[in-house]
């Protein structure tokens, strides 16, 4: 009882599991196409599944529907199924209609109707409609005046072709020559013509299905019949045939041509001499250079302008469209997808009609969407809509067909002077590759896979005015194999070019005129140059450093005509001939863009050159601090020595605490610019990326900084990018500068008169010698005698000097001039390189334990105090054979940057209020500096069209860099001044 | 006779000119349009242009040819030409070819054709093709067994529409109702049906030229004669008027439900109880809740997983194309352009239907362009095909229409609960809105305007099962002025979504947890702080601290909760979801995301509350630098005030230029940091936007960071922008402090151990006051006596250090401590605070002026003498009652950063070899900064989606609170150690 009692709860558990699982697939649904059904099921269209035919009956063609099966007549039809019925035997037909019976004069047809010879039709019923009881075979009359013939359908006589009628008076073609349902008279057309399609880029002719049906009938007809249609049809055949032709003359093209020359008398159409009337236009003339007449004699009559009063940029192209039955279907303004295969939104298709905007669409297609969405091909003949208001004219855009063979050669894809132009262009043809039937598959396809639209300004033009612009096709062959998965890649460009040798030849004459003066300022440096190392003899080295300073004036020539070239283009594209009409165009990438590239290259190397010789000669100055404090009491010092500990009175030591105070400040201002390196490159980051400024350099005419994300982005000219990169990074250094000069170094710090202004308290002069016998000199000498004294006393002296108590801190009397240029004499500098002539030994990276070590260090020390006393003393006039004048710089000097003073007998010093000695460090030499980053970001920029990626490795040179200078300045200071390493942190 | 020459001579001038300039014009034509053409020209295909018909002929219809004028007929054809004549009286007609003139029963049509009555036929050749004297018009035999009536050209009979036949067994209706062609007999179905569609987002009824053919014919061809495609016409009607119903039954969708409850008996299809026998399924039922129980019951049975083995992201929709009329189409792939309406390449498209991209396409269409490519709307019952192998199923997708009214409300805009899913959509329907004819201009057209697809994961799947996905469809109506201007915008979305609460309940709970745990924390902070500042009493203050500190360690909770959800949404979506089942989804923007982006606000918000605290409290940080060197020896020095200018002994000042350079050192170490925050900047960005990771935070599984440019980008997900962003700041920032710590701190230069080193060779201690009580202590005091000496015996002395012959650093003999954390006791901060206070007047900027007035200055000479001279004597032990002791610090007190000891009688100095007196540098709070500039970077990214801009932002923050900290800390250093600002260089 129990377990029967489990055994019932157990299954009702499990029907409710059950149905549970039922209902939860209760949604899906089995699924079933119309081509999964049986010969004995049709496909309900309601339920999306197969259902069984009545008894009798099959699928239908469609496998929507039911039919009865042969011999078997629909007796009644009720809702969606019908009921069949076999046909008696003394009735043994079905009609046409499906619904009776009846008795046939001659045999059935498979379906189970009744079939009459050809050239009878099959009757019925009586003419009023009622059945007959056996059907007839009525033959049709054929001759006068009957004229008839069978129609389509083979149950009515109706009147026959024109041309049966017009050949021959009757129904028959008789002798004459039978052709696509068309009767010909004999005509001097070659009977047999080659259907065959070469696809040349397979190597691969195709015996067309398409060709073999309507080539010479639709010659014949269109030479003899003059039938318009079929002459638009051979048209469209050579057109297929990519307008090749040879001396063959039984192909598309040869019997075009054979119809053109033989229909000469008809004359041409429309006042143009290749376009013969009835004949589709599709050559240009054959004349050598007629292709150069046809795109560069005379312009479009109205001129583009991309603003004002005269805005014009619309490019109206309108095109008659063709289908291959030679049918004209109507005239369509060119755009959206009936040039451009690519899809795209009509916004940014429409972009390509703009004029100016250089626009490039790629993309590739599956050749299964080809093959079902361009099942026949449309031909095209392209025309420029001139139409102003009620005088509507069109010009035909000459073609040019890179495929096009001419005694097979492809003559189209060499010199402009052998071109061959034609007209008419196809886009997709899946027609022609069709081999054995219509309705196969094609063997292959042919795909206009370039579509590139150039447009050429008129020389010189003030007007906006362009040449014809010239349509150029390439055609790409696809072997069908395997068509769901195949692609293939097409294109569709419009392009704008001016002629750019006038450009250039004035870049040429600049660079010339430019390099030239360089050559002279080059050589006024290397002259200076040899007066500041004191020698007069020319030698390798004096060539090779003309070559260095040469280096570095060509640079800036490069760079400031490349800079020029592009801010031109920059502002004559994008904002002042926004206001005229067209007068310039971008050069193109690649050729044009080429010898530009180089300039910046050059540029850039020539750049890095002067760069890192400027940075060599910083690496290697000479610099001696001159400590002026005297000793002032007795220190309680225990002479080491000595051993026995005993104080002895010994002058108190000179804190050496000053110079090193001044030397670790002065390798602090190694490095700094007058601008901040970082900032530059995150400003110039910031106005490009995310102000905008980067769409400035798209090959469009527009200055809009922000483009909306759905609107068409053109390609980047580098030119442009070029000269937008440089002048932006340019403005703000320059901004930069001027911020940093006018007002923080005003207001905020100046890290370079703090510099002099701690020599001067610290009573230490700093001597820089920068050449062997020129150098700079900074005057440090306290006005209070004493630096190295307690905070008290340091308060008092700057009160005091605040309050002008005191003398004032120039070198000469009642002056306050403290920074000098200075040329020395050959024997001040003998006896200077003298002194420091024992720690020539004493050179690489002063470690610990070398720094300790007792023999060069005591010599060191010694040579210091030495350098200290003899450069002190020399200050002080107390060398009579180094004395030295103190002089102002003539303005002449100051501009060539050359002493005319030989220093033979006195050194002179030049007095030098603008700080000139920061030439020894970055600070004086941001041009180069700034120049130098603008050509690394720009050059990095042009490599990898990256501004991000630019900034990045800029910041990473200038690191570098900044390393390298402050790492070996700092040891070249720490050997020069003997300032121990360590205390310049 | 010279007049005559030159006369001759300008005329051939002239002529020259002008043959030029015709040979100008050669290449363009006149533009005309087969409509351009006027009645008596044609338009030549060949020429394209009109030229003028022969006598008696006019333009055919078509424009292409001519045409005989009426009572002509043709002649000959002669080409393309016609030659017309004109029929004589006795045969006035022209018959229908044509070619011939004849008698007429009765009368002439106006084109000059026999007319027969309606019910007749025309017979002009009898049955053999012979033309016939008189045409004759017969009348078709409706009756058993003809059943005939004439066909469409009314030239033959024949058997008649079936359902004349079913009805009434004649060709004649009679007393039914004839509708649409069709005869019906007597049923219950309205037959006045209302053909007016609503549009409601215009509040306008639009009486349809469509419907009102159609309606009722359909809904009784349908119910009556169950005619399959009637059911579909009628069904898509219901789906043209937006599945509305209401109590009118006499609506579209009311007759199709008149028809679902009448056809009841026929049961349903494909076990889907709401899908009718031989009606299409339109809606599931109305029960409340149902959408619910369709969308979230039962999962699709396969699962869909990123990679590996079961690598499944196909998405496989089919659909059953219905056109307007009912008739079945195809089966169709949903994909490429069938529910996309943008147009994009194929590539772009299909990567809608891979699982988990979020796709959004959105694109504003041309209404022109929609009337001409969507003449006839087609109908979409879409599917996801669930087959394998040979089991081939389907799921039906519900679908949500947003426009479907209930009683004259929007039922699917509300609740889900509320839902009433639907089936079959249409994309665009230029149909329904035309109101006179089917060949007028729709005056309104709908368009599916936003399609979204939205796939929902089962809560908590490892198998990554969805349920069915939902199909939401908005559709917008035009009202249609003028086409060739209108736009439309449209969207195509398929989006991923799983429940979110788990998730956010984990976040919640961690939150919480940590929340508390950092309150504790807090706590112990804010006790470390009163200690520190010697106060035991709780006041205002300490609870504002309390939340100071609270607000940064909250900051921290949420910045690590929000990192780890970003990561771990990086870590599961991208990569390691990639080898399994899909189990997670990205949360959704908006709500989703909403609590997400508040928690990064909060961080945000809260870390510059505790960034600025910890800025203000390093702004104001006591120090002084306590110089031990003590003077050595007499120096001839002046006495001022003496005026008599003798020379005095009295001992050689101090030089003060060891603390200048020490406080200088210490100004310039301020702003150093563990890491370079510029190249932090410029890291990030590069591996962002040159490298690419930013593509790892596009809303798609995959985790490949260079992307082709023809492939579909999906949108941002603001999760993984943050998560991708934070950790790589975090990482790259990590990578940055081990590279400096390890490497370059190292072997390069350590600025803080520089630092101590200085202290230690220049005989200078540093005591830094951070709180009142508590602070640091470098112990820099030389080994060697003397730091102030000459560069000789600076250098001996460091080479005794370096052979370690003299004694070491350390505070207490034999140790190398020089650091120290120190809590001082009230007593000792009593007296530094005396000693202070005369300079607690001197504050405000120390300018030259104010630094030189008289009385202030000599006051802090003195202070600052006293004060050296007291904390010196508290270091050497000297004050009895302000001992101290040196102990080391417990590891728990290291851990919570607070002494267990209070300094009651005596300071206590914990050793401490790490340099904590960075802590009052930005140096020793790195881990406070680089999260601050995280949050920044990270909250400038979510708010401008642009990491650029973040960049830079974060590079002008850091230099703005640099120049802060460096500006106002130098004006700190100055005050409080009274060395001049001017030595701050």
């Amino acid at each position: 009882m129990a377990t029967g009692m489990l055994l019932v709860c157990g299954l009702a558990l499990f029907l409710t599991i059950k149905s549970n699982l039922l209902h939860s697939q209760q949604f899906t649904i089995s699924f079933q196409r119309p081509s999964d059904c049986s010969v004995e099921q049709f496909y309900d269209i309601s339920s999306q599944s197969c259902v069984k035919c009545g008894p009798n009956q099959s699928t239908s063609a469609t496998g929507l529907s039911c039919e009865c099966v042969t011999g078997f007549r629909v007796l009644a039809t009720n809702g969606a199924s019908i009921t069949c019925q076999q046909c008696p035997l003394e009735k043994p037909a079905v009609t046409e209609d499906g619904y009776g019976c009846i008795l046939c004069p001659g045999s059935l047809t498979e379906q189970g109707t009744c079939q009459c010879p050809s050239g009878s039709i099959l009757v019925e019923r009586d003419v009023q409609g009622n059945p007959l009881e056996e059907a007839r075979c009525e033959v049709c009359n054929g001759a006068e005046p009957a004229l008839s013939a069978p129609n389509s359908y083979g149950d009515r006589c109706q009147r026959c072709q024109a041309s049966l009628i017009n050949t021959s008076q009757s129904c028959m073609c008789g002798s004459n020559i039978l052709a696509g349902g068309m009767c010909f008279p004999p005509n001097n057309l070659p009977t047999a013509v080659n259907p065959n399609v070469n696809y040349a880029e397979l190597s691969l002719p195709v015996q067309s299905a398409w060709f073999s049906t309507n080539l010479y009938s639709s010659a014949a007809a269109c030479l003899v019949y003059t039938n318009l249609t079929a002459c638009q049809a051979l048209g469209n055949m050579c057109v297929m045939n990519m307008h090749s032709f040879s001396s063959v003359a039984n192909d598309a093209c040869g019997l075009y041509n054979t119809i053109f020359r033989a229909t000469a008398a008809l004359g041409s159409t429309q006042d143009i001499s290749y376009w013969r009337a009835n004949l589709p236009w599709l050559y240009y003339g054959d004349q050598p250079g007629l292709a150069n007449r046809v795109l560069q004699t005379e312009p479009l009559p109205t001129g583009f302008s991309f603003k004002g009063r005269n805005r014009n940029t619309d490019i109206n192209l309108v095109a008659a469209v063709y289908n291959t039955r030679g049918d004209f279907l109507q005239w369509e303004k060119v755009g959206g997808n009936n040039l451009q295969l690519c899809p795209d939104t009509a916004r940014r298709q429409e972009a390509a009609y703009t004029f100016g905007t250089a626009y490039q669409e790629t993309c590739v297609l599956s050749v299964a969407d080809l093959l079902r969405v361009y099942a026949e091909p449309l031909f095209y003949d392209v025309f420029v809509d001139l139409s102003r208001g009620e005088d509507r004219r069109l010009l035909p855009l000459p073609t040019r067909n890179l495929n096009q063979e001419y005694n097979r050669k492809f003559i189209n894809q060499g010199n402009l002077n052998d071109w061959y132009l034609s007209r008419r262009v196809l886009l997709v043809d899946t027609l022609s590759g069709r081999e054995k039937s219509l309705g196969s598959l094609p063997k292959v396809i042919r795909i206009a896979s370039s579509i590139r639209i150039g447009f050429q300004l008129v020389p010189g033009t003030q007007k906006g005015q362009v040449f014809p612009p010239l349509l150029s096709v390439t055609y790409s062959d696809v072997l069908i194999t395997a068509p769901n998965t195949q692609t293939v890649s097409v294109s569709f460009a419009v392009y704008y070019e001016m002629d750019q040798t006038e450009a250039h030849m004035k870049t040429d004459i600049a660079l010339g005129v430019l390099g030239g003066v360089s050559v002279l300022y080059s050589l006024v440096k290397t002259a200076s140059w040899k007066r500041r190392i004191g020698s007069p003899l020319i030698d390798i080295e004096t060539v090779l450093k003309f070559l260095l300073f040469y280096a570095g004036d060509l640079a800036n020539v490069f760079f400031f005509i490349t800079v020029g070239t592009g801010l031109y283009w920059l502002i004559f594209y994008k904002t002042v001939e926004a206001q005229h009409f067209v007068s310039v165009l971008l050069p193109l990438p690649g050729l044009q863009e080429e010898r530009f590239i180089a300039y910046v290259g050059c540029a850039f190397a020539l750049k890095t050159v002067q760069f890192l010789h400027k940075l060599i000669q910083q690496l290697s100055v000479d610099i001696f601090f001159i400590d002026w404090e005297r000793p002032r009491g007795k220190a309680n010092k225990t002479i080491q020595g000595n051993g026995n500990g005993e104080a002895k009175h010994s002058p108190s030591p000179v804190s050496i605490w000053r110079t090193y105070f001044v030397a670790n400040e002065w390798n602090e201002i190694q490095t700094i610019r007058k601008i901040s390196p970082t900032f530059q490159i995150m400003a110039v980051l910031f106005l490009l990326e995310v102000v905008g400024f980067s769409s400035l350099a798209l090959r469009d005419p527009w200055s809009d900084l922000q483009r909306p994300p759905q609107s068409y982005a053109p390609p980047y000219s580098l030119t442009l990018r070029y000269g937008l990169a440089a002048t932006l990074w340019l403005c703000i250094g320059l901004l930069q500068i001027i911020f940093f000069t006018a007002f923080h170094e005003r207001f905020v710090e100046d890290k370079i008169c703090q510099f002099v202004d701690l020599c001067s308290i610290s009573n230490i002069s700093v001597l820089l010698l920068s050449h062997r016998c020129f150098g700079y000199y900074i005057h440090g000498r306290s006005v209070h005698g004493h630096a190295d004294t307690n905070m008290e006393e340091m308060n008092i002296n700057l009160k005091r000097e605040a309050e002008s108590l005191c003398g004032q801190r120039g070198l000469l009397p009642n002056t306050d001039t403290q920074t000098f240029q200075i040329s020395i004499t050959s024997r001040l500098r003998l006896q200077y390189d003298r002194i420091l002539e024992p720690l020539s030994r004493r050179n690489g990276p002063s470690r610990l334990v070398d720094a300790a070590s007792g023999h060069p260090f005591d010599q060191s020390t010694k040579a210091y105090h030495t350098m200290n006393r003899f450069l002190g003393s020399v200050i002080d006039h107390a060398h009579r054979d180094m004395e030295y004048v103190v002089r102002d710089k003539l303005f002449f000097e100051r501009v060539i940057g050359m002493e005319f003073l030989e220093p033979m007998d006195k050194s002179i010093f030049y007095n030098d209020e603008s700080h000139s000695f920061s030439d020894v460090l970055f600070y004086g030499n941001e041009a180069t500096l700034l120049i130098f980053d603008t050509l690394f970001f720009c050059v990095v920029d042009l490599g990898a069209q990256s501004f991000i990626l630019a900034g990045v490795l800029t910041y990473v040179q200038q690191m570098i860099f900044r390393l390298i200078r402050n790492g070996i300045g700092r040891r070249n200071l720490a050997n020069k001044t003997l300032v121990d390493q360590r205390f310049l942190i």
